[in-house]
């Protein structure tokens, strides 16, 4: 692991680092913000997987969970959202290829080589992260916005007692049924529906739900609320009896001026389970 | 209008109170708690609509909210959930009949003489409240549990403009679909099942909406949630980009119990509402 740059940010250290990626085969940026508190010991740790176009960056800058953060003690982790690098397969959209990995184990060619992000999300980051960083990994929470919320909600329900609680900001929701979901499902997976499913939140809620709160904040102006499908994970989890939380927030949009304006509320939310015992 | 009982309570007065409803052909008891501030002025005012097998008491003793309107300056208004008296038709199941007006106007024998609960609630009542209680009518917002949460949120969108807000705890939220809603609505308005949609809150939320905020708390553990299908409100809320909070609360049955735990947030959610300007 190297480190990229270190900043003191809200009393703690918001920090960049590469490392080589096993899952992914190549080298990864990610952001780790410390609270003060993890100079004295371990803190507990919460997620942040971003969407489609984002670096690692992009929340780390402007997201503002770091303040929350600090007040409750909580470190962070910004991963990327897919491998990067010369020898890494890309397409020419936006929506497919780098800055799009949809955390998944790509099984398709040219994917497969390196579109491994479940495994590097689930596996291999936190490894390293529980090797180098003063972090309780008994308490993880986890979040995410748009392909990140969708990201956040598969893996918290895939592994169970591996997050406290989970929440999400405008998440793909059922990306089985939308085309934020089928283009990259179709490229990745191939055709094996099975496989998609796995990666759907709303198929998720239905057959498994989360042991623990969920939170979900969706704009009701947000210009890709017909990709999101937030009607089909709202109807999964109540049918479910799941406990969550779900706020159509009225005016807002997709953008990061959306995810900042609720942050307080997610840091404070995850910070609830993290310390409850 | 005859006074039944005053208390003094929170600063303000609890009062009981019996009038002739035109609307009813009966004299229909009510409850209203007005705040410390009505000795000054007019104050806004929260409608609460009670559920199956309530009177006006139920929620003016059970429900927790007075303590909560002092605090925001707030009336409150607890209406009966039918007509009453020995001329009044009624049936032996304790879902039918006295106490399970279901708040509709009945068009069949033998409820139609009596059962005119729609505009006893949405007419009758606040007619009555403008003349004899210092209430400013241009601030109403609503709420209710049950059969009361149906009636709350089937008002609020029939009526654009009446009401700020609307809330409700463990509503019937698609009663054309369950068994609380067919047997009243069958019983009460015949088989004219387009008279039956315009009282459910799934068809109003996806047809109409509501021109303002609406929050919903449902206990998890709610021993009728099958008959309430909360998942149906969820998704034509989510479907039709409502400003709108679900909240499904772990552990909670359909008592007063759970309805008290979230008063609190109930009445701050309409005082935002109601003090816009």
């Amino acid at each position: 692991m190297e480190i990229v740059s270190e900043n003191k940010a809200f009393g703690g250290t918001q920090g960049v680092y590469t490392h080589l990626s096993h899952s992914c085969s190549c080298e990864m940026t990610f952001g780790v913000f410390l609270p003060e508190e993890a100079k004295y010991g371990s803190v507990p740790v919460l997620w942040y997987l971003s969407g489609l176009t984002c670096t690692h960056e992009n929340a780390m800058v402007k997201a503002g969970a770091q303040a929350w953060a600090a007040e409750h003690g909580i470190a962070l982790v910004f991963p990327d959202t897919s491998p990067r690098g010369e020898k890494v397969a890309d397409d020419d959209a936006y929506d497919l290829g780098k800055g799009a990995g949809f955390y998944v184990n790509a099984t398709q060619t040219p994917w497969a080589d390196h579109f491994q992000m479940w495994d590097y999300v689930a596996e291999d980051l936190p490894s390293m992260l529980q090797e180098k960083f003063p972090l309780d990994m008994s308490r993880q929470a986890i979040t995410g916005h748009s392909m990140g919320g969708h990201g956040a909600l598969t893996l918290a329900m895939s592994l169970p007692g591996r997050f406290r609680s989970v929440s999400a900001f405008a998440p793909i929701c059922n990306p089985t049924g939308a085309d934020w979901g089928k283009k990259q499902l179709s490229a990745y997976l191939g055709d094996d529906t099975d496989a998609w499913a796995k990666h759907d939140s709303s198929v998720l809620m239905l057959e498994k739900g989360f042991d623990g709160p969920v939170l979900i904040d969706q704009g009701a102006d947000d210009q890709f609320i017909d990709l999101l499908r937030p009607e089909t994970l709202a109807a999964a989890a109540a049918k479910r009896r799941q406990e969550f939380t779900l706020r159509m927030q009225k005016g807002y949009d997709h953008s990061y001026f959306f995810v900042s304006s609720f942050m307080e509320d997610h840091v404070a939310f995850h910070a609830d389970a993290l310390y409850a015992d």
